[in-house]
């Protein structure tokens, strides 16, 4: 039966990667890649890399297809988001069958860690449930991880929570029951309406590459600083990854 | 100045190990293990196995330290685990002070990621705050990557948020905002508390070892067979390490 390997391999760092990556990546006839455009040709260009760097003596393909579009201001934003995964499903099994051999191994490569944030676990459920396919999940360092590392901060306090959500619920409440809340996906700095509580913030962006930027302070004190930077890298690379946590005092 | 890195080398699989953490191993003069006694005998030896593995053409030592015992029946938890904590710092920062040299590189190999559920940056911060000491961390797969992981599944669902918690908690109530939940840290399986409710679980023991076992299902149908599969692996082993998803309907 044919497989595919779904492999985390960090946040940026190509030091990031794990043995466990590496042993995988070397198992891998193709490479499938779901090609986002221009944005994240920089990203692109990363993941070739690291292929080059760890996959050793051996052949191996990279298929690119072409990301559909996404409804990215859908009022059902769930519905917009299960669409679009139908339809890279749909590609991505297509390539599957088309270009791996009956036992050949496929690769995804995912950002940071497949199970944090990331759709290609569902996408590969999705294929699988056809009953064609088989897959495994090799985990990766989040760029959460990376945040706490580069910050030498825990993410929890001594035995309590932590909530990880998304700048869209963060901007609707704080949520319940956690003082400790790390914010992805969020475009706009959500964490503003908080800036008269007493916050601290632990900010990062580019997370384990070179570019990378690193902000921590009282939330009142450093989110225009925050903004800012955020603002002129945002423009001077084209596009910004950053992740970060609010601790409550 | 001193410097110590705390290093994580994930759950237990030594292929867990980062490239990163393999370069910060080789750079490391003195390893401190701060030593729990027979329960963690097999962790010992484990941590030794990926430093004799992936340390390669240096020498170094390994210098053990009596752990001090810590007050497990306190009414105060947060108290008694300062107070521990404390008393950990004091005797790590005696033994660097005596074992590393002025430009000394010290390190301390962490289970899964030091940001999660782990004291070690918090001893250090502690150590470090007198003046004498600096600190990096690197990032480590943690057990509940690895639960997701070997499960195949995302521990998010589509833009929803994430809960990390411990037993403890879950056995006072169910966090609110979250549908989502990890449990980390509980002794007694607190989620029995909730088979009447539609929740599905993901559980894993031993993650990433030999001795790995992993069990899925709807809650109330699932539950008597993992309190028996962890009774006797408990029994057997002599202790257990084990973490679970809640996936509430």
């Amino acid at each position: 039966m044919r497989k595919v390997l779904v492999i985390g391999i960090g946040a940026g760092d190509p030091e990031h990667v794990t043995m466990q990556a590496v042993t995988a990546m070397n198992a891998v006839d193709v490479f499938f890649v779901l090609d986002k455009g221009a944005t994240t040709a920089d990203l692109t260009e990363a993941r070739r890399a690291i292929c080059e760097r760890y996959v050793t003596g051996r052949d191996y393909r990279t298929v690119t297809l072409a990301d559909p579009p996404r409804d990215r201001v859908a009022a059902d934003y769930r519905g917009a988001v299960r669409d679009w995964r139908d339809e890279r499903a749909r590609i991505l099994e297509e390539a599957v069958m088309a270009e791996l051999g009956e036992d050949g191994v496929g690769g995804i490569l995912a950002w940071g860690d497949p199970a944090l944030y990331d759709g290609t676990i569902r996408i590969l459920e999705t294929i699988a449930a056809h009953g064609e396919l088989d897959y495994e999940v090799v985990p990766g360092i989040s760029s959460v991880q990376v945040l706490a590392a580069r910050h030498r901060v825990a993410l929890n306090r001594v035995a309590g929570p932590i909530h990880i959500t998304t700048g869209r619920r963060l901007a609707a409440g704080w949520p319940e029951d956690c003082d400790d809340v790390v914010i992805m996906l969020d475009a706009d700095l959500a964490c503003r309406a908080y800036r008269d509580q007493d916050i601290d913030i632990y900010w990062g962006a580019y997370l384990g590459t070179p570019d990378e930027l690193l902000i921590a302070g009282r939330l009142d004190k450093v989110i225009d600083q925050i903004e800012s930077v955020r603002r002129e890298a945002r423009a001077a690379k084209g596009w910004i990854m950053d992740t970060y946590l609010l601790r409550r005092a």
